[in-house]
């Protein structure tokens, strides 16, 4: 029970179990571990796959012959332990050439350089069997406005998708592109803040059809939003094309958290989210273990997020199963075919009719929600007591 | 010098100046005032219009005969004293009808009603001479997600607008529909919380060209989003159909504070973006006097937001004559042609081209933005010491 | 099991049970039920005691027969229903007069009428049989420091608090006062916002150790703070005389959510925090049903506050008798009789004996904490999967 | 004029124009600056000192004739350059071993570890010297309460602040303390995690006179709370001991900004404070460039930081002499010499008169605060349009 298998699809990043636990003010505390190591204990750990940004796996100044050498190596790590690549990215953040943004940044060597770097990337990520392209543009803001470039760099950003969004058809790569938002840090603030943001840009490309999002769950927390809210928005749209899973406190730095260590409850709604509605993408945890652990404590880690979704996940099997819970629900919606039929869609016959009805306005307004009931029971339920 | 005219395109809600100061743990403070009277008094400050929910004006319960009196006297207060209104909206939140929702509720009878309600608004709007109808769903959220029902509101939301679009085109009425998002409270989340998600949103609205977004400085900035990016990123998708400024520490309840009376440098900002892009709509202060003021206090709040809002427009032609500043921007802009085009429009032969090009990243790293020295003539620019 | 008796000392203010569930946005929802009944209600759900505000009680103009009436008839009901009133407090916040502030009002008049109005409602406590009374500054701070006052109001402050406390020595009352903090809402800024602020005030009082804190859940949570950690420095301090039980999301307006609403895992740790330090004081629940609930929601709302705590206080109970938790918490720790010896106490010797030592830094530094797994463990735990 | 000079105490940390601009997502963007080479730049600027902690300037790992070499070499530079050191610090936050905390380490090895290299480092700092040692956690706190800790860290922390205020007056040090506070990062949760919790922490020191507090702008203001409130409330205490002078916005990553780049009102506010009530310690700007800058980037930073000091210092200059603010300000406060006097001292008599005196709480109520037009004028002067 709540053991992960590869049907499960959850998939980790080579920078997350990789993760040496360097934060601002201390070095790290953890050695490096080879990709095809992190391989092997992933395929161990019951994981889909295993995604990457090019760097995590070839150094920015790697020779091309060490890329194909690190490449067929990564690649038989693969097939020996049976892990997919079902994502890859681009890191547009480490080096200083991006200190002031890749794609918006206002040299437009620096923005030329940030297309090749992709294009290369997005070779390398389908080369190694890669069907979702995530763009995180972690350098795309500014500390200070003074630059007064923040419409160049919504202009410069958009030229940048289509380009890419075109060398992927031209080169028939077939990628889905998901746009990762994140409200701020490392920069002061970051352009398209949000996973609404995100949905608000894609409007505006040329072959939105192409580009969906890919919500975290620390992300939009950091603002204080409801996570949950976010991602029905990305659904209502069509747009969830892949999704970040960790935790976070509300309000601080980025903490990628094991999923469930902190929010348990905007948790279970995110669950139940994605499982009913039939959510069949990777479930990718863009999380790290704590600064504190040691490698054992990497594994606990990975292992935890896992469980943790599948605890979430029976959960949300005995919530739809649950009668009392399901009798509450049937109650706290009311239907009302005739109005439900007038209002849905226009007619000047129906605008008519609606404005000439007479509704008891301060009988509606003392019907009780039952939502604390409702709220009780399903805090019970998480908690394992129902 | 400073002084507010009609040409400024300034207006207040009925709903600002005539605040009584009430909040969640106090009474009013301030007697209720008329609203022809406010009409007069914003006229005589120099403000070009005034602004107003349906029941500002005329209770939820007046009979016809009650709601026409008040209506000639108010139109006859607007004529006497040249003032517009350029905009109207509904209050969809302050009847417990509402109190789960409005459009959003799990109730349909609620909904039909809520319909019913913005139709007449939107009549009285239009009959006032309103070109802007907004729409803030200040109950269109959730505290707890247990009535599972967030992907049905946002469903009802959309219903609703489209309805809504096609009434005031059936009806002649060519209202620009100006969407308004708020990230909580009243609330404990609202959908749709942020500028960004509202623009998401249109995208999936049968008739996306009537609709944009009504951005409020407190409302992004309550989540501690960057405001001026979130206004840009309106602009850039040509959506930006109304303003509402005020002001807002972060992270805490729904202030609605002077506009200028916290985030001095931010709001610089905005207003160099409002005048550098030609912003021509209206400027409408969505805010009140403190609690602690009298009717003096009132008028001391109407005048200082207008003031305000001049004196930082002057800093912004200082900011774009300033030979000093307008060098550091030049120099911390890198132009090339070649690059620039090749990245601006795809062709296999320009992708070919760019992967081939050679990049001296690390010199391209050490490159000094200037971005300190820029932001440090700002803030002295802002203080009035340069 | 989970059901709540009178000995668990669970109580609620008559405001709480009594909100009628008016916001900033929207008239009430509930009408207004008769103290009491209220009375009559909690002792019913199994609650031990209920706490007030004088004017939640009397009217703010009553004449003095009619508090005495009013009296009378409360006392009658606590007999009646065999509660107790273990806590009171002034409303110093509702009135116009304290708009400003009310011990720390910059009107000297303002600041007398507000000691006056506290002796008055100490009194009242006392006749009630209250034994702790609580202060909550709701409007002492600010929302523009422009008047200057910050100061003056502490000044203002520690002095209403040092002849407050005389007052009721000289009266024979013997009354533990608890200081209540709150980082804002309604005041823009309200002084001394969290735990420690307040304890760090309480060192500045003439007679401190009359004095402790009333630390509440979602005050320091609004802030972002780590309530359990605040708690514990209050138990350090020997500070903690009550305790405010309720939930909240981070930065946004106060919500007064169900106690174990929102917050799963902090309010688990608070709950083992208050039970193995033998906490044995009022376990105080201010919060309020959802505006959505009629009253059927309201007692839903009481009960749920109170289940919680005693499924919390259960797990708890597990967790303290978990050999796998128990084992895992033994190891985190590492003790050494000497080091701990020299390091604890001060002498010359030890100062140079800990100076000359040699530790061996970089094997330190690699020992892995296991918290990830402990962390688990207690993720799961929670959720009654172990 | 704005020019800096030695006597107006400002300072700077080794490690805050020394910083190379690395971050959590970022490697550095500018390369190492030796330390003699620093406060030659800081002297020319016209800083008062420069302060350290230990392993800014002496590796952790030197052996004893390098750290004497290094001492040499860099009190050469003070004297050469006439740079104060007027206060150190420990670094317990960078090496693996305080991962888990430093003081409040769950290993008495770690702990005895940081006792001995504070002794170290205080030797160190008397020695260039300091006068002011400052405590900051960085690592004691958590991310999780798994471990719990949290009350036998604050009994480590005492112990260990005990211990070295001992060895202090055994060395004949006579160092004064100061206590920082930060809520968070590079730990989830940092104890006592603000201004206000120190001073509550230091009343349960064994010697508390000798502690007081260093607050940071950018802390405090993390957590959305009132800096210049709390810096007051430690004026009010008498333990304004030290102060770091930067800037950030709230509810994000810890951002060290030049002082003045974000909240020019609070920091108007925060210098109006320091000079009304002649503090007389030094203004020690913690902060970096942003790591989109070069070496020239730094000095304008560093430049920047004084100079809107003394921009502020200037406009706080004028306030005080400003005729209609003061004007204003004295209406705004109400004296009554009786009722003060009533108040101030309890008596049974005062008491008693207290209570049986009218106050006309009605037309106390109306009084009008002229708080919108007193901070209009406020920000009109911090603009310098008045």
């Amino acid at each position: 029970m709540y053991e992960p298998k590869p049907e499960h699809h959850f998939t980790f990043g080579l920078w997350t179990v990789g993760n040496t636990g360097r934060d601002p003010f201390g070095h790290a505390t953890r050695a490096v571990m080879s990709a095809p190591y992190l391989v092997e204990k992933l395929a161990q750990l019951g994981a889909y796959g295993v995604n990457l940004h090019d760097n995590d796996l070839i150094p920015i100044d790697a020779s091309s012959s060490e890329r194909d050498r690190i490449v067929t190596e990564f690649k038989q790590a693969l097939v020996d332990n049976g892990l997919k690549v079902p994502m890859a990215t681009t890191n547009l953040f480490s080096d200083p050439i991006f200190k002031d943004g890749a794609f918006t940044s206002a040299d437009a060597r620096v923005r030329a350089y940030a297309l090749q770097k992709t294009m290369h990337s997005m070779d390398l990520g389908v080369e190694l069997g890669a069907e979702t392209y995530v763009f995180w543009g972690g350098r795309e803001g500014s500390e200070v406005d003074a630059g007064n470039k923040t419409l160049d760099g919504l202009r410069y950003f958009r030229d940048a998708l289509n380009f890419l969004c075109q060398y992927s058809q031209d080169m028939g790569y077939g990628l889905k592109f998901a746009l990762e938002p994140k409200p701020n840090e490392p920069r002061g603030d970051i352009y398209l803040p949000t996973v609404g943001a995100m949905l608000g840009f894609i409007a505006t490309l040329e072959q939105p059809a192409h580009f969906g999002v890919n919500p975290e769950v620390a992300h939009d927390t950091m603002a204080g939003l409801n996570f949950p809210h976010a991602v029905a928005q990305a659904i209502d749209a069509g747009k969830l094309f892949h999704i970040d899973l960790n935790d976070q406190k509300p309000g601080r730095f980025d903490q990628d958290l094991r999923f469930g260590a902190e929010s348990l409850k905007a948790n279970f709604f995110l669950v139940k989210l994605l499982e009913d509605t039939g959510y069949s993408g990777m479930k990718h945890f863009d999380a790290h273990a704590l600064r504190t652990e040691d490698e054992a404590g990497v594994w606990d880690f990975a292992r935890g997020c896992m469980r943790t979704y599948l605890i979430l996940q029976e959960k949300v099997e005995r919530y739809n199963a649950d009668p009392e819970i399901q009798a509450a629900l049937a109650q706290y919606v009311v239907s009302d075919p005739t109005l439900e039929q007038l209002g849905q869609k226009y007619s000047s016959e129906n605008a008519r009719a609606l404005k000439a009805m007479t509704f008891d306005r301060e009988t509606l307004g003392q019907r009780g929600m039952g939502l604390e009931q409702l709220d009780q029971m399903t805090v019970e339920l998480i908690m394992g007591v129902r």
